[in-house]
């Protein structure tokens, strides 16, 4: 199974309005709820992939119970219980290699959220119906006390007993200490597990530290990360920092791979209009899913681009459309690059 | 005890941002979480005026729950029971009379809220920092079914028993017919209990021709109800439509009430600035322990008039500062017209 830490999970609302107008009142015209955090994004298209997926990190309060609450809706669940030999259990029926273009059953996803005292927060997307432009609006997350950290370590350090893989994802709630992610990627390394490390800013520099396997930035937080804005160059500063692969997501323009086994460029096979929300955490899973798969760095790449590439197109934020998916994918451009920067 | 009836709760969310722009991403820099829906909000002031109160209306699902939750925090609960006759009880040991300059202990708000399938609708406020203007989201309340309706109607006439007055607030959720605030009407008045009905629009058209022993419109609903914009001549108008007496607010100019017993224009002692949400509430909590306490005209006026001016006057949205409040009450100006229109 693959494991995934949302530290500061969400429960993610989005209000449809005809035009959100400063100082007006609305009425929302229409409303989605969902349980929200890059991790569980990434999980879900883990499960929609055929991957099953174990989601750690904190979850409190009375919006936690309903993000838990949905989340169980979501994929089916492993009935037995949950915790490490339920997901080996899992991970132990889920076949070994899949092929790309089948429509694989989805996979269950367990939940293995630490229960916190304080209440998880909620993330609003105020989308205009008439133009769809988006206005966010994200509560502070919950303050984590040191004990409730240290349980978290104590389950993740369970977890990854059962883990082919692990995502640690997005920002930390207050409480968490810059460096925590730091302390979540040596255990992993230490157990052999590939860490892919998707956060930004200061958790980012110092997760880097501890030498993960892959990061996977997009231009804005490695431009923060390295001060250059120019792809190539901030992508080997980032490994040279200490990240053993750097997967840059250009946007529109694909993927920038460096790893130690090459260089690769990636492109869609056109340029797509739509709402990019969700769109690096479709990739993270396309990584994941193709790395536990055994695939190659080009199919691994292909994959990636063409979910990122489909959850811009899917009409529903940080869904991916699967009919686009699959026809995407053959068409994926993958280019090695010889030159070292 | 007094009894307030709220078919469309919600839970209230405050949210503070430096500023709101349309189409970026705000971090919420401090929040608030309250139980809502004007009833609701009536119930805080006649607790806080020392008057027991019993809320009934809709909710339903996790938010409901939620709202319950902080309706339990809000005042001391009354522990025997919920229902009629723990109301009566609570209702027979607050004292018949209060000076209106004291303040009184907090009296209990007792949970009669009928429980519906539905999740109950959030509201959220999201107050520009720097101006203080407010941008208001209202989610679409729960769809109530026939039966719960029946459910409702059912407890209301168990709850008429034990009340002194009613309080008939706010919108209607989805699934309530426009005519329902009539069916609420009716038994109150044949049961010989004042009954005040403060809502809008259709609503407002339908439930005045029951013949509610009060209405209370500002200024925009008056001319909605009626056509016309000028005060004295609306609220006569409201009258023969079917309202016995009509307490119109005039915003910063007061409040016109024209009454079986005469007609008297109340002024604050001066005008204020601030934040107008809940002075209405705070208006219908005065006019209406008033009349439980048997005050004069002139009275429940100079209350209700102000403590909707200590509302606006107070920090957080639809509380009322207690110290102006008692401050404002010997300042406020009834004068009594002899002219009819």
């Amino acid at each position: 199974m693959i494991l995934t830490v949302t530290l500061n999970t969400a429960l993610d609302l989005t209000y449809g309005v005809p035009e959100l107008v400063p100082h007006a009142s609305h009425r929302v015209g229409d409303m989605a709820e969902r349980p929200g955090g890059k991790g569980l994004n990434v999980a879900r298209v883990l499960s929609a992939l055929g991957q099953a997926t174990v989601v750690t990190g904190f979850a409190g309060g009375s919006t936690g119970a309903v993000l838990r609450e949905l989340l169980a809706q979501l994929a089916p669940q492993d009935m037995t219980g949950t915790g490490t030999r339920a997901a080996a259990a899992v991970a132990a029926v889920t076949p070994a290699t899949t092929t790309p273009l089948s429509t694989p059953a989805p996979a269950p996803i367990t939940d293995a959220l630490v229960t916190v005292a304080g209440n998880t927060r909620r993330t609003i997307a105020v989308v205009d119906r008439a133009t769809g432009d988006t206005t966010q609006l994200n509560e502070p997350g919950p303050l984590v006390t040191a004990d409730e950290w240290a349980a978290l370590l104590d389950r993740y350090e369970e977890l990854l007993t059962g883990a082919d893989a692990v995502a640690l994802c997005g920002s930390l709630p207050p409480g968490i200490h810059v460096g925590a992610y730091a302390e979540l990627i040596r255990p992993a390394r230490a157990a052999g597990i590939p860490v892919l490390l998707d956060t930004s800013g200061e958790p980012l520099r110092r997760g880097i530290a501890a030498r993960p396997d892959l990061i996977k930035p997009n231009a804005e937080e490695l431009a923060q990360l390295t001060g250059s804005r120019e792809p190539l160059r901030a992508t080997h500063d980032a490994r040279r920092r200490g990240a053993h692969g750097v997967i840059a997501s250009l946007g529109p323009d694909g993927m920038l791979a460096v790893t130690p086994d090459g260089v690769w460029r990636a492109s869609p096979p056109a340029r797509v209009l739509g709402n990019p929300t969700g769109a690096g955490d479709s990739a993270v899973a396309g990584l994941l899913s193709g790395l536990v798969e055994g695939l190659s760095w080009p199919d691994r790449l292909r994959r990636a681009v063409a979910l990122s590439t489909a959850t811009v197109l899917s009409p529903t934020a940080g869904d991916f459309d699967r009919a686009a998916y699959e026809e995407l994918l053959p068409g994926v451009d993958v280019e090695e690059h010889t030159a070292a920067a």
